[in-house]
C-alpha cells in the first residue's frame, strides 16, 4: 500500500517511497471509528463502578465534574487519545465539555475526532443561553484551528436534559456552520417513559417531530427503539452508535434491535462509550461485546457474525461520521493499521476476521498512521510517559477534592 | 514478598534472597484458576465461529479431532499455557485428550493443572470399557510423572454422552485414585430436557442420585441449574465453573444463577472454556464479561461488583480446585503475578481492582511465577517463537486435512 499526502493511491507491491514500513507478520486493516465517546472522562476510570446510574451520576460523577478545569480536560483527552491510539483507533467521535482543549490534545496526538461541547440546560432559559454561548465558542475555536482531522459538532445530551427551543436551535447552529449532530437517545426504558410522558411521543420520535434528525445525526446507544423509529432513522439517514459494553455494564435493560436495524439499513457503528461507564477505549473489545451480547439476546450462536461487526466498528464508523475512510482502498484517507499476528492468541490463523474479533485485542495493534502520518509504530508513541503522570495526578486530585 | 521453596513464607520489606524481582509500580496479586478450558482447541481457534452449536460439532469439530494426533495435543496445550501465561494464570483445569501428551506440555511450561481425559462412550459398552482404559492409562502415566502441579483427574464429558455406568465407574476410579472429577453440567436447555425425558431428572439431580457429586467435582457452566440442584451443589461441595464467554458466544439461552448459588454458598470461579467457544484464554477478560453479564441479566448495574469477580477468578477458582492458593498469604502457595500499572487502560489510579476487572486485559501482566518458579518476566516466556510456529503450522494442517 502507497500513501501520497493523506490518502492510499495505490495497494501493491513495495517501491521507493520516502517512509517504508515493515509489515511482514502483521494485517494491514483500516483504523478503528469510535462513534460515541465521552474522551476525558478517563479521568473518572475506575473511580465509581457498580453503581446505579443515578446515584452515579448525582453522587459521584457530578460533583467531580463541577471541578473539572480546561487543563483537566487537556489531559483527560489525551489520556483517551493514547489508549485510542494503543488499540487501532484513528477517529472518534466525542461529546464532553471545554472541546477547544480537547481540540488542542487531538490535534497534538495526531488522530481524527468530532469534537462536541456536551450542552445540558435542564429546560431552565439562562442556561440555555449560556450553554448555546459555549457551543458556538468551541465551534469557532476549534474551526479557527483549521485542522482537517478536527471536525466541531453540536452536542445536545438527551431530550430528558435538553429543551425543545435548544434542540432547534442547535439543529439551526449544525445547519448554519455544516457540523454532524451528536446525542443520546432511547438509552434506557426511563427515558423512552419519560418522553411519552412530557412530549407524548418516543424520543425519536420527538426529535423528528421537532425537526432534527437528518443525515449527519448520530444517535448513541439507540437500545429502546421501536420499529417505526428505526424505519425514521432510515428515512432521515442518522446513524446509531452502539456501546454493547456501557449498555451491559449500566443494566440498560435490553440489547438494542440490532437485526431491525440491519434490515431497515439503517447506519449501525461502534462506540465505546467514556471510560467511567466501560472502562476500556478499546474497539477490539467492543466488536466481541457486540457479537456476544447480540447472540445471547437472539438465542442463538449464529448472528453478529465476525465479519459484520468488524465491519460496524470500520466502515458503518465512517459513514456515522461521513470520513472517506474505513476501509483500503484507493482514494480513502490513509488511517490504517498495523497489527501483529506473531502472537499466541493470534495463532493460528485460521480466520484473520474470527481472530480480529473474538480473539484480539487493542494490545495486538502494533502501528497506528492516521491522515498520512505515523502516531504509533512499536507500539511506542511520542509523549506516553509525560501524559499518564499528568493525567495520573490530575485525575487523583479531581477525585481527592470530592472527599 | 519472601518466597521459599514454593510457598509464601514471609509478606514484608526486600531483603536478602537468591532471586529479586523489582516490582516498582506494579501490583502483586494471586495468579488466576482457570477452571474450566479445553487446552488444545486453541488449535481450533477462529476455524468455525458463529455456527450453531450442533452443526459446529458435527460439520467441523468432531471431524478435526479424529484427526488429532498426541503430538497436535502436546502442542495444542503448549500453546494454550502460553497464552494464560501470557494473560495471567498459573492453574487451570483442562478436560481433553491425549492427556499424558499434555502434561508433558504442562510440566514444560511450568504451570499448574488438573487433566482430565475426556469421556464420551455415547451409550455404547465397548466404547465404554475402551475410554475407561484410557482414563486409567492416563492417570497412571500423569501419577508417575510425580510433579507436585500436575494432578490427575477424570472427566466425563456430560450425562447426555456418558452411560450411568461409566459415571459411577468413573466416580468409584476418582475415589481409589483420589482424583478431582471434572464435568459439564445444564450448559443448555437442550441438555435438562433431554435428561428430564432420559433420567427422569434434571442433570444436577440425576448425576446425585447415582452417587457422583461430592467435594472435588467441578461443574462447567452450570447454566440451567435450578433451585433445589444449587442446594444439592452446596450440600455436597460441588464447585461451579462460570464460563461467561463461552455462554454469550454459543447462546445457550440465560446468564447463570449467580445470586442463588452465592445464597446458598456454593464455590463459584471461573473458567474460560476452549479458544473454539470463548476464543481468548484471558481470565482479565472472562472477570469483566462476568460482571457485564450479570449486571445485564439482572437489570441491575450492582450486582457482580468487581471484588466479588475477582474473588471467583482467584479464591473461588483455588477452592474449586482444591489448591492452597489463590491469594497472598503466608504459607500460600508461590502463585503470583506483578501487574504493570504504568499503562493507559491503568491509569488514573483510583481503584485497582476496578481497574484490573473493567480496564484491564492480559496484557497487563508482566510476570508470572508459579510454584515459587518465575514463568514469565518482562512478558518474555521460554521458547514462545518455537511454540506459536509449530502450533500454527499442526493446525493448519489438521484443519487442511478436512477440506
Amino acid at each position: 500500500m502507497h500513501v501520497d499526502g493523506n490518502r492510499i493511491v495505490e495497494i501493491g507491491p513495495p517501491r521507493e517511497a520516502d517512509v517504508t514500513i515493515d509489515a511482514l507478520g502483521k494485517a494491514l486493516l483500516p483504523g478503528f471509528v469510535n462513534t460515541h465517546t465521552h474522551a476525558a472522562m478517563t479521568l473518572f476510570r475506575g473511580y465509581a463502578d457498580d453503581m446505579e446510574l443515578q446515584s452515579w451520576l448525582s453522587a459521584k460523577i457530578w460533583p467531580a465534574e463541577a471541578r473539572l478545569t480546561p487543563d483537566m480536560a487537556y489531559w483527560g483527552t489525551k489520556l483517551a487519545c493514547l489508549e485510542m491510539i494503543k488499540s487501532g483507533t484513528t477517529s472518534f467521535n466525542d461529546m464532553y465539555f471545554f472541546m477547544d482543549h480537547a481540540a488542542r490534545a487531538v490535534d497534538e496526538m495526531g488522530i481524527r475526532a468530532v469534537l462536541s461541547e456536551g450542552f445540558i440546560d435542564l429546560f431552565h432559559e439562562d442556561r440555555a443561553e449560556e450553554e448555546l454561548r459555549k457551543t458556538r465558542t468551541a465551534i469557532d475555536r476549534i474551526s479557527s484551528m483549521r485542522n482537517p482531522r478536527i471536525t466541531p459538532a453540536v452536542g445536545p445530551h438527551a431530550v430528558y436534559t435538553v429543551s425543545e427551543s435548544s434542540l432547534r436551535a442547535l439543529r439551526a447552529m449544525a445547519d448554519e456552520r455544516a457540523c454532524p449532530f451528536h446525542i443520546h437517545v432511547s438509552e434506557t426504558k426511563g427515558e423512552v417513559e419519560g418522553a411519552r410522558k412530557d412530549h407524548g411521543k418516543t424520543p425519536a420520535a420527538y426529535l423528528d417531530a421537532i425537526g432534527v434528525l437528518g443525515p449527519r445525526v448520530v444517535a448513541a446507544h439507540s437500545v429502546w427503539l421501536e420499529e417505526a423509529e428505526i424505519a425514521t432513522f432510515a428515512r432521515r439517514g442518522v446513524a446509531v452508535a452502539h456501546c454493547p459494553v456501557s449498555n451491559m455494564k449500566l443494566a440498560v435493560g435490553r440489547a438494542m434491535p440490532l437485526a431491525a436495524m440491519q434490515r431497515a439499513g439503517v447506519t449501525v457503528s461502534l462506540g465505546t462509550d467514556g471510560a467511567a461507564s466501560n472502562n476500556r477505549l478499546d474497539m477490539f473489545e467492543s466488536m466481541k461485546m457486540a457479537a456476544l451480547l447480540h447472540k445471547f439476546a437472539a438465542d442463538s450462536a449464529t448472528v453478529a457474525p465476525a465479519a459484520e461487526v468488524f465491519d460496524m466498528a470500520t466502515r458503518g464508523g465512517a459513514r456515522a461520521l461521513g470520513l472517506d475512510a474505513g476501509s483500503i482502498e484507493v482514494g480513502k484517507l490513509a488511517d490504517v493499521i498495523l497489527v501483529d499476528l506473531h502472537r499466541p492468541e493470534m495463532t493460528p490463523s485460521h480466520n484473520l476476521v474470527s481472530n480480529l474479533v473474538y480473539a484480539a485485542t487493542g494490545d495486538c495493534v502494533d502501528t497506528v498512521i492516521c491522515d498520512g502520518r505515523v502516531v504509533m509504530e512499536g507500539r511506542r508513541v511520542r509523549g506516553e510517559i509525560e501524559i499518564l503522570a499528568k493525567a495520573g495526578e490530575i485525575a487523583a486530585n479531581l477525585v481527592g477534592g470530592a472527599s
